[in-house]
């Protein structure tokens, strides 16, 4: 399966790695997180109050992290990686309130979605907010290639998401389809949170390109692992998931470890096709990935993508920046949450 | 009431004025629906089938015609503004694809909506696909002012759409408030649209405040009209509106015809507070309008912000388009449906 690295090793360094990324970028996250804060405000409360449970909700921010390491490599000493930075949060904060909404979700990193609580109407329009006031953002950088690279990810985002729609419940599903999703509704914003960052340093195309893949690589790693960590992958549970083990079973969404476990039975017609899912059935699907190893399979191709994205950063003189990002591709891949 | 034109005469004028508008930026208009087709074009089948849909369902184009002939009357000779005319169009298509879904409407424009027919999700999904493609053609002009207009009204078009959420079964609601939701929801676009126009030409910022001026009193005077026919306003019908008769009411929207025959009386807090409609109450709230004229005081306001965005072309010198933007105003107001 072409798993070279040992896991429990990658684990370890994984998870130094993103404590290491958040330490360089603090000052700059800083500055970040007072643009969120003051860009998602609005006289009418219910806006600020809906955007900020989900966007105080505890993640990670790696998008916006992207965006900063990726300028800061570049020897950038400006101030628009703020600001962009800042719009590619809103820009993602936009995609998980409408996501939740179209996947109908109950829990996100532990918490009742947005709509659980406001609303499945309330959610749809304040990410609208959230995508005009993110270009609103990115206009004022006046850097009009970033802004090209940004609307071109929320039109590719959008039909990923489109796409994975009208895959679900077909279990024609092949794996190169499922690339296609994953590489658009995920990976898209990873590379362009990267690729900006170069843009804005004015650096030379080779840069540009490097990060753009480095993003990209990672972006679809990171999606292969939660898609395995979704049917408890590396042991995941609900509670460290921060949501519902068995959320994309349910939904009947087509993902890697289910492509991959897919055989002519009509076990899986049944569950994802038909839509008749009965009380052990999630545990039955496991059981058959796990014969089938697809869980690592899914991993390992995880890995693959991850060393394609940590070798695009050879171009890069050795730097503290370069060595977190990294390592940030280990802990994309080890992480259990 | 400041009634100045008969309504008969009114009417009479406003319906040759869309005409007249249409033939002036027919030519430009084709340009705008090439660009309208081919930037809705994508590889996920489901995206082009939907947006057009609603795209191709006999909307007046009403927004992008004014960024037309705003650049037209601003004496504009280059080619940007079929860029931005479209842009303006798919942000519009956007909307009404996430209000539909928001007010869970079945139809529009007599058509089923496309939420009936691929669903919420989907409905959201094209919405913010739609969303992405209008801010790249945007960025393909290369005009950050109009960047900066048109990202400004995103981001105020949803608020206006929350607002109104808020305020939705609140029969506390004054004239003061319904005001800043439409002047949010609508009259925000119809500005930008509008305001682009002058921008693109690189005209003094006293054409370009005209322009905006005329846009947003313009898109008041719709909105109004717009929630008067809802009512029944103009013996509209479900037929001739392409909507049924009513809609706000059973979503207990309030709007201006309802502020206005506001009583301390426990009908209104039942149907539109508790939401206890019952047979006969829609007929009996058309009563309680038709008593206390609010209808006709609806139309009077619009007809009030009418004169506000005639005037405002009066430092333009005549010509063609300029009549053309004048008369439709006298559209604007006079439509039935």
């Amino acid at each position: 399966m072409g798993v070279v690295v040992p896991l429990d090793e990658e684990r370890g360094r994984g998870q130094n790695a993103v404590a290491q990324l958040q330490a360089l970028v603090a000052k700059d996250m800083e500055d970040v997180n007072e643009f969120i804060r003051e860009r998602m405000g609005s006289e009418v409360p219910m806006i600020p109050e809906l955007a900020s449970h989900l966007i105080n909700s505890g993640g990670k921010r790696l998008r916006p992290m992207l965006t900063i390491a990726a300028a800061r490599i570049c020897g950038y000493e400006g101030a628009d990686h703020i600001k962009l930075a800042a719009a590619v949060e809103f820009l993602h904060t936009a995609t998980l309130l409408h996501d939740d909404v179209v996947d109908e979700s109950d829990l996100r990193r532990g918490k009742k979605t947005a709509r659980m609580v406001w609303g499945n109407q309330a959610s749809v329009l304040v990410g609208d907010f959230l995508l005009g006031r993110a270009f609103k953002l990115m206009v004022e950088t006046r850097s009009l290639r970033s802004l090209e690279i940004l609307s071109s990810a929320a039109a590719v985002i959008a039909e990923g998401e489109v796409m994975q729609l009208a895959a679900a419940k077909d279990t024609g599903t092949t794996e190169d389809a499922y690339m296609r999703v994953i590489q658009a509704k995920t990976a898209a914003l990873f590379a362009a949170a990267a690729e900006i960052g170069a843009v804005i340093s004015q650096r030379d195309s080779n840069e540009e390109a490097a990060l753009e893949s480095y993003g990209r690589n990672l972006g679809i790693a990171f999606q292969l692992v939660d898609d395995a960590l979704d049917y408890g992958g590396r042991q995941a549970t609900s509670a460290t998931l921060g949501k519902n083990v068995g959320d994309d079973f349910r939904e009947r969404k087509i993902t890697l470890p289910v492509v991959l476990a897919f055989r002519r039975g009509a076990f899986w017609q049944r569950v994802l096709k038909d839509g008749d899912q009965r009380e052990g059935d999630l545990e039955h699907a496991t059981k058959l990935m796990a014969r089938h190893n697809t869980i690592d399979a899914t991993i390992a191709r995880a890995q693959h993508y991850g060393a394609i994205a940590r070798d695009a950063l050879a171009i890069f003189p050795d730097s503290e920046y370069r060595q977190a990002l990294i390592d940030l591709v280990d802990f994309c891949i080890s992480r259990t949450h």
